[in-house]
């Protein structure tokens, strides 16, 4: 059984999830900014971020990083269009960081509506495929000799000045993800190791009481 | 010789530097941090960082990343009582990053006033003696169920809020960095191989003209 303390610290994390903002990970492969990059989507209130790769040993080394957090969702995909495509299709901005004429100071975005932040590979950036789709292209402001940041670096630098936006709108006041979704997700947090049993055979997770105890029938 | 568009770069970036902000790493020691560090401290005009290592492993590791940024100077040190003092001598306000319930929001911070970021080892966070030392403990907010961020990604995001303060009260509009020694400085960067030799010869560099060729007698 899950204490009463943990239960409701898990409801709260769920009461201030952003759905409607992500980051996509297109090709970023080394472990460390994987796991750092999903671990500041979790701390700015991401429920779900998302990962591209055309490599199976990058895939590989995402479907590893997957088990590094459990508290965010982590979908993998292997074609960075219909991912940015299924992104759109839910309302949201595509920006890219990176660095061209067009690329505008992160800072004079608007973060509080449905936003994605593509992230490209340590090395080479972006994708051309991530370019051609996207809405802004972003840049953070440097004044030193170095050309690039570190990419988990720069995905935080963007996704706090995205929280520090969301704050000020007062977007983490109001629960965000839809009752059903967050009563599905509360149970299989609270529940991990039983939700997957019960998934497997196909049944419904069972009610939960105020303090995460199942209720038996 | 230095191509003169090489020579501006270099020019440039001197005349960026912030002097009076700084960073101090506190036996942060995996060597994807301590460079990642190091990259956003010269992305925000940081001239000198500074790391306190209490072990030789540590200590090593420390050395080898001072050879990743060579626009930075990174001081080495083994006492972290001393080297916050020597940062405190210089007029500069000690923050420590650190979740106490003293610490205040990073953001409700003043850092255009001269400042030094005392950032703790990956898992242990600051020794007791940084937090000793501390004139302030600065947090991050966080939405999430992870109860730290990366070390490098915390520094980095304290950073650009200090260098979004700066770029706002204009402190990178004017050369902060005392003449002597950006001219000192801009030989050693401009001629990185003949201003060894010159050091070793204990002789004054040669004067440069405003292309950066160097003007022989």
């Amino acid at each position: 059984m899950i204490s009463p303390e943990r239960f409701s610290r898990i409801k709260r994390l769920l009461s201030l999830r952003q759905p409607d903002l992500t980051v996509l990970m297109d090709n970023v492969n080394k472990p460390h900014n994987l796991s750092a990059i999903i671990r500041s989507c979790d701390a700015v209130g991401i429920e779900t971020l998302h990962a591209v790769s055309t490599d199976s040993v990058i895939r590989n080394r995402q479907r590893a990083a997957r088990g590094s957090n459990k508290w965010v969702n982590l979908v993998l995909h292997d074609s960075t269009v219909k991912a940015i495509q299924s992104l759109r299709d839910q309302g949201m901005q595509i920006l890219v960081a990176h660095c061209n004429d067009d690329a505008v100071n992160f800072r004079d975005i608007d973060y509080a509506i449905p936003t994605a932040i593509v992230m490209g590979a340590e090395l080479f950036g972006p994708s051309e495929k991530a370019v051609s789709q996207a809405d802004h292209f972003i840049y953070v402001p440097m004044q030193g000799m170095v050309e690039s940041l570190n990419v988990s670096v720069a995905a935080a630098v963007i996704l706090f000045e995205a929280q520090r936006q969301r704050l000020e709108a007062g977007l983490y006041n109001q629960p965000k993800l839809h009752s059903a979704y967050m009563k599905k997700r509360l149970f299989e947090l609270a529940y991990p190791a039983a939700s997957k049993k019960i998934a497997r055979l196909g049944r419904p997770y069972p009610e939960l009481d105020n303090e995460g105890k199942i209720i038996r029938d």
